[in-house]
């Protein structure tokens, strides 16, 4: 088993921290090998924000995502930038506000879920920077990467002290909206 | 030009958002390439963490740190685990209150710098969890690894909200520590 997951956005969004955190999921709750990388070029003065998990149940020798089986895209600029290193059949969760300008052909070999993440995590704790961790909600609940319970105490111990329980309405909301996804298909 | 940078330590030093910081200024404010890491393996259910950067002036096709030209010490479980990797001359920082069992064969090779990390960031800012910062600030005073000024921004870029003062402080301490070795030295 080797799950490569990408996030993606820019700067202040939280991309490095829902992947620092899917990472300690993995591997403190669920025993597997992970490894998370940033990889910052001169595009990162754009503000561009890229973060790479890699899961693996063996040590990870070779630790970038070179064809994601999972992927965020919560920018225009990652996802016109990114999207066509997104492996075939992969589940990708896009922030549709903020990505206006998509591209059929390519999606038409993904499965896409889209949403208006921002707003949707501002309606459900008040606070739009918690749609990081109502995306990680999302995509868990989806993929099934972890187990619920191991992220759930991933972001406990990750998140700023004092914001567990809005971080953790976040990502609840997003299981919820994964959950609808899962009803909608049955 | 290639630099390798071990932060290693136990959960809840900051051991992670310090090289976050470090891989951040190098790129958004040197131009380097920079690739920003963390490992996990069964091992991380103890509480070890480790982090990486590896800063080039080309793009970084290794992101491992094989062998660290500098490294940072947090805890013994840390030391005694990865204290062999760090290449001979490396200038290496440790905590000392938390390191009681050293290894003087390895570190005849090295270039120690000892603190009691800790107690100094709580000395100077009331809060001990700065003592990333600060050591941040000793690692760039004493490498010159990125500029002063580039360290500064990315730190005020990453820390939580509110806490940017409490911060610079501790950083600008960090430096502090750096020149007076320095000075000595000179």
């Amino acid at each position: 088993m080797r799950k490569e997951v990408l996030f993606s956005g820019f700067g202040g969004q939280g991309v490095i921290l829902a992947s620092v955190i899917l990472g300690r999921a993995a591997a403190v709750y669920e025993g597997y090998y992970a490894v998370q990388t940033q990889s910052y070029g001169p595009e990162s003065r754009g503000g561009a924000s890229r973060a790479e998990v890699v899961i693996s149940d063996e040590p990870v020798d070779y630790p970038k995502a070179l064809s994601p089986d999972y992927a965020v895209f919560f920018s225009q600029e990652a996802y016109t930038k990114y999207v066509h290193e997104v492996r075939e059949g992969a589940i990708v969760i896009v922030e549709k506000d903020l990505v206006p300008h998509r591209d059929p052909e390519v999606e038409n070999r993904l499965r896409v879920y889209e949403y208006p993440l921002t707003e949707l995590a501002e309606q459900t704790t008040g606070l739009s920077l918690t749609m990081n961790i109502l995306t990680l909600g999302i995509l868990v609940g989806l993929t099934r990467v972890v187990s619920r319970e191991s992220i759930e105490k991933a972001v406990r111990d990750s998140v700023p002290g004092g914001t567990e329980e809005v971080n953790l309405k976040a990502l609840k909301k997003g299981f919820e909206l994964a959950d609808s996804v899962a009803d909608s298909a049955s």
